[in-house]
């Protein structure tokens, strides 16, 4: 369950839809070596190199076919602990509280999470991966080739 | 409607699981030059420099706040018109049938489609922004910022 703590000063909480307009099918489990979300690494670094895994249900597994011929993915999950009601939020580590679409917060209206994931080698049903910070068991929902044509900005500005 | 067309050879159809797993709002529309799917750019260079717009519901729109502080962000999208069951394809572009993770086909298990898009500017509850080729209308399900430091791999390998 989601912790449901107030909003901090500057946050914005507002009202969810009372109606989901699309529905999706997780179509296996992200697993990792952190059993929690308090155990997740904090930042890029604490991630790199650390071995994970993308186990595929048996009916989607045949998607799976030439994933070896890419050395990276674009891994989709979801952040199934997430609330999703704080449109506006003030992060730690941010000094004024910044919109949620400027954040990689997984609190958002959709709580999607998205990382950019190393190939090491698929097995069977499951991809062995690297460059992912979810909690072990976090629903699996695509995963994307990576094309550095489309994906690859090197240069993006951010704050 | 999704255009229900038979397999071509290699390519495999599964049945979809009976029950889905989790639920998305849309959160605005993308607007783009192209009101069908015929007249949508066929490879990156089509799109490259076309304006178009993220239209953000009002309650979202706050989320918006800084998103001008970022070049570039990830767009995800909810390709409507897709339909979800082939799980390897025989797209035109390749010569063997591929697995659907290996591909950026809009027909896949969960039909989300990701673009890199620059940030023009940020008008109220509309970002304008550029490349992006789906159509005109296509829901809108998270906007995130680009962060080259996770996000970019300049060297990344493909087929």
């Amino acid at each position: 369950m989601p912790d449901l703590r107030p909003p901090r000063p500057g946050e914005i909480e507002i009202d969810l839809p009372e109606t989901t307009d699309a529905e999706l099918y997780f179509i296996g489990r992200v697993r990792t070596p952190w059993k929690t979300l308090a155990e997740c690494p904090k930042n890029t670094a604490a991630r790199k190199g650390i071995d994970a895994r993308l186990e595929v249900d048996a009916r989607f597994a045949a998607g799976l076919k030439d994933l070896e011929l890419l050395s990276h993915v674009i891994v989709l999950y979801w952040l199934d602990q997430s609330r999703r009601d704080f449109i506006v939020q003030a992060p730690s580590h941010v000094r004024e509280p910044r919109g949620v679409f400027a954040l990689r917060s997984p609190v958002r209206p959709n709580p999607i999470g998205l990382a950019v994931a190393e190939v090491q080698a698929i097995e069977g049903n499951t991809a062995l991966i690297r460059n992912i910070d979810c909690v072990d068991g976090t629903p699996l929902i695509d995963i994307k080739p990576y094309f550095s044509s489309m994906d690859s900005v090197p240069n993006a500005k951010r704050p």
